[in-house]
């Protein structure tokens, strides 16, 4: 590839933009990952993930591996062959997560869904009240789905499970909200999470983790789909020191460590609130422009990622060929049956103002050479909000 | 942990010692893993493993996890529920791979062994021919038993295959020879070989490997094991253009680039005869010091990695644990029912001679600290071997 | 320092954003300074100066320092005690050159400028002609005078002295223009050229560089103010086998490697143009507020910084103080008799016109928020200016 | 450079192996030189180097540049043109820097050496009671002569020129034993110390230092040799914010930061213990070959480098070749008269007991294959002295 000048704009929804602290802490020298330094830093990453995820009763898994396979952890430690399980069609992730399912031999039952809107939990409730047999064994939710900039409320999802009075485990994903949007696993009831790395963690991918609630970890107890590199039982064994079954990926450990640290220096309230800002400005180009966002419901706006919707006839991936070729930014693209129709801006994990208004010119710059019918103005408008005093973050 | 200066001295069969190349470029900024500079990426790394693996009629797979999750890709995509395997009590490493198989829903006939030596080519052609139904699906093999300093010939196993005229998968293990000991993918006629980042490849653990014949590429359609993350079929059809299904380990193939670059400067040959040197200067100190080998059979000494037994009664991790407090060098440690019996000296992946004798000085003195009885002169006898005309590597 | 989120902006005129190309070359081993790898990393880096100063009749020194220990290099290796030089005042660093040659014991007449224009042909046409016994031994002018965003036509002047047929050296300082804007050693009949490694060459500060002319090596030979770590004849003498005649920056060097290799991939004139682009893109953003740049002069517009200055009565550096502490941006300070009238925005080095805009985005709300009174829109005239057909580098 | 397997060892006097702490420090992106961020590092990094020079009382300097040019600082700032200074002929260091006082137009008494033993108390005594006039103006003595491996008792010269009443400044050059030798600027009142980064402070090279007593301070009042980017007027007046009066090289003082961390965890009397065990190994090696050492003085033998004399008619640059090109270690090579006649073995910083096996290992081996006669053994015993209670650190 040809040298380009100055830094890459890496606007995707992740993987993010990883910090040089990172980036030099992974880095460090590998380890002897059964000796007794590893342990140190076993333990005090296992701890610090725990915090993240908001979680004190419950215990966390990381994995060599990706999101992808921590979907697959979810299922594997707490279903068994032909389990019906409750999913969604929010999006294109919530649609690769059921294929996951499918193919490891669970039946599932998926919602249709519009893939502009989250999970409601009107709906939850009512499909659970009709499943008086109790063959709904699990509920699977995309806190925040990537490809269209909308969460779901997953709080109020728990609370309709149990007006339901229903037995079913509550399994999430958080891949592109967690360390981005609260997301509070003990105080939520969710049983199982999903996470990875290259998202709000600031990481390179390559980790992959779980959160497990008591209950959770007991029903892997009797769950019999087969399972051995994704087992919690033999993590969990040696978690207690530190240490792990199998070798780990310990340099991007290390890397962990130090996003930790980063999340910790600024605050998670703090990260939460940088993200919010930079989406509300974001929605502000958007506005100012007169494109339409992916999310049409306001209360289920996405703080990491933005879906942005050319009109119809017009292909997306135009504008983001011309803000790579042009401006050296990558966007989103749509993905599944979005393609061509959006495309996405992701402004999560290590960033800030000004790379978030050089990411909106790219944009709006790139609207205008790719020929899509807007209004200038977004790039003053996002400016105008983050100067602000709404926008201040005081 | 307290500041120790001097760089550590990691002598375990792996993790091994990464070079500063790999580590700066594992540190570059993590790119969009669907842009097309990524695909570049993606097909050089999947090119130069083909190489490594010496194949060329196979396929190559790369995978976010360690050569634990590649045992279970061996397995996963190959085998169907219930199919019967031929594994080998070789070692510790054996054992688990058995483990995995066992937990998959495979059965397992285990052929009982020393730990001291290798699987036989007569002992698998003698079981093959008993088996006439054809009930053995797969022959699975540790090229490398990282637990004892065993290898097994690979090659001859083939032909022991061939001359019961089986139709068995051959499944082989390479985590701790591929790199530095000859691996011929293609002329041995193995079925699927598995792999790992963190030995002779240089890299930190997070990546494992499958190498793939036509004839597993086309066991893997009719394969029923369930299976999602360790799939082939969606990588291969993403590897045609350097993508893979889901986010990659971005950074890791950036080391692996770099990895694969030194090793082709360095040239296959040279790599090869570089660990037999080493492990043959690591005999003669263990000869020397009057310690007997972990490996009773010298055609089946292992170049990256050497076991020494320490006298009945003794305790090897006593030595281990002076090497690590006094000299700053982990050592291996026995690994289930060589635990105590033997300590492990790793001697590969990026290495020289000057680094190999700091170690053996290191275990000479460990050895006299921890009062372990042995004659001194180890360290003279490996110095003789590396300077003198048989160990000069011209 | 409390963590902040994302990139640091560092546009002040230098040092500038170090890319981390070059910080990973920074951080390979240091090795043996009188070994054979060294020479030929050593011969490699002088050769790639001679092309970046446009030189072959020349040679360049490369030292350990900084740009303003190569002014003294300058002076200390052709002038003798007492001798005239012809200065020019017309800046910050114009006036810190002249105190280098006051402290070496040199008369300097210093000829009086506003700090918004540059040294005159003319004006030096004339004086030289005055000097008909030739007393000025040596004209010294800055190419790009940091503190005011301000060029010297350089090779313009030397046709002045041509035209006054004075024998006097042509010193240069190209510290904050080279790499940046187009800089001919030869063709502009430089005698001697004074360059720091923290601007256009993309590195860490530390290391400084003299090109000089066969004249001004002759010169050398006789002139008499006391020199030792400075003195060229030692490293003449031993740069031909790549060799510095004491400890040389090593590390840096590997800097110098990969950042000479950085502007051959994109071209010296491909990144003159970048400059050149990003510097007017500034300018009409500047424009846009209705805040006069500190060059009154278009022919002698800067295209590596450009000074803006504020209303009478209002102070710069409540600008620059918002900039840093609301956006993490670090604006260029006035400095000397500028401090309070005017702030710095350094466009340079390694850069691209999203980060451009996000500092103007962020100068454009500092300015805002610190009640400087302007128009709004500087960031939109950029923006149109570099999409547009102008501004888009075709 | 073909690729060479393993770590290179650097077993020269300096640049020294640095630590990949340092190395990913100095990686750090580059910083305003001005902003708040960086007065905290230089503040800091200034206070860390008068803990290694144990001086409070003084002053500490930090130049971009090498020790070299710290030389010169040390003669600028205190001297006047003429005056005389009275130096030690005991090696290749101490008649470069001769060479630097008779550039800068200062008289020099060179008193004769052997090159085998350092400066004694005694001759400064007598020479000093001699010059009843005070003609000369300093004394100037190298603490640890980097090419002979001989060190010089500086805290009792200091008594010397006590016990001679005599008013000239003491200037010290410590170069290559600061952070490896004691060295007690305060105590053994030095005025002037010289040192540098690429040795026991495990930076690479490019950074100079002096500590300045009171009495250098005010004698820099004075005097009268030109002087500007050496001078410590300007850098007293900024150093007090933490600033420096020029672009300050900001990529080593990250690396300065992280190497007075390294050197304060480890605490300067084990620091300066590791180095004498070290040196004492070393010496013990070359005993058992039967090589005489550099130095004849056994109370003055340094800690961080061991000169090794091969036999009449033998050249020593052979030894050091083959201990490249077999074993890819440089060794030090012998400097001006005593070129072919040594070499010198590095046993200094960053380092640890089985590197510097390993290192004598490679010299053992590589005489054998230069021919040089010697007896076995070296390792042998540099292995019991390190392993044996009197090695032991404890």
């Amino acid at each position: 590839m040809a040298h380009r000048s100055g830094r890459h704009f890496l606007q995707i929804p992740g993987p993010t933009n990883v910090p040089d602290r990172v980036l030099r802490a992974i880095a460090q020298p590998t380890i002897d990952h059964r000796g007794p330094e590893f342990g140190l830093l076993g333990k005090e990453v296992l701890a610090g993930m725990k915090k993240v995820f908001q979680t004190s009763a419950g215990a966390v898994f990381i994995f060599p591996g990706s999101g992808t396979g921590c979907w697959e952890a979810a299922l594997v430690n707490t279903l068994s062959p032909g389990d019906k399980v409750l999913m969604f069609d929010i999006g294109h992730f919530a649609t690769l997560w059921r294929d996951v399912a499918l193919r490891l031999g669970l039946q599932v039952e998926f919602v249709p869904g519009d893939w502009q809107s989250g999970v409601t939990p009107e709906s939850v409730e009512a499909r659970l009240r009709e499943d008086s047999g109790h063959q709904i064994k699990a509920v699977a939710v995309v806190h925040n789905e990537t490809s269209t900039g909308v969460t779901s409320r997953v709080g109020e999802i728990r609370k309709a499970i149990d007006r339901a009075a229903h037995p079913a485990l509550f399994l999430v994903d958080t891949v592109s909200s967690l360390a981005c949007m609260d997301y509070r696993h003990d105080e939520w009831g969710v049983d199982v999470c999903v996470a990875g790395s290259q998202k709000g963690l600031m990481l390179p991918p390559g980790l992959g983790f779980n959160a497990a609630s008591p209950k959770a970890l007991a029903a892997a107890k009797s769950a019999k789909l087969p399972r051995s590199y994704w087992d919690w039982a033999p993590m969990l064994r040696d978690n207690a020191g530190g240490y792990f079954p199998y070798t780990p990926s310990t340099n991007m450990l290390y890397g962990l460590r130090e996003a930790l640290s980063m999340l910790q220096e600024e605050g998670l309230p703090q990260v939460f609130a940088r993200h919010a800002r930079h989406a509300e400005a974001t929605r502000r180009a958007a506005q100012a422009w007169g494109l339409p966002l992916g999310c049409r419901v306001p209360a289920e706006y996405s703080s990491s990622v933005t879906a942005v919707r050319v009109p119809e006839g017009l292909d997306a991936d135009a504008v983001r060929k011309v803000a790579l070729d042009r401006f050296d930014m990558s966007l989103g693209t749509g993905l599944g049956k979005l393609k061509g129709k959006v495309f996405r801006i992701g402004h999560l994990a290590d960033f800030n103002d000004l790379t978030l208004l050089g990411t909106l010119a790219g944009v709006e710059m790139s609207l205008a050479l790719a020929k899509v019918p807007h209004q200038q103005g977004g790039v003053a408008a996002a400016m105008q909000f983050l100067a602000g005093a709404a926008g201040s973050g005081k």
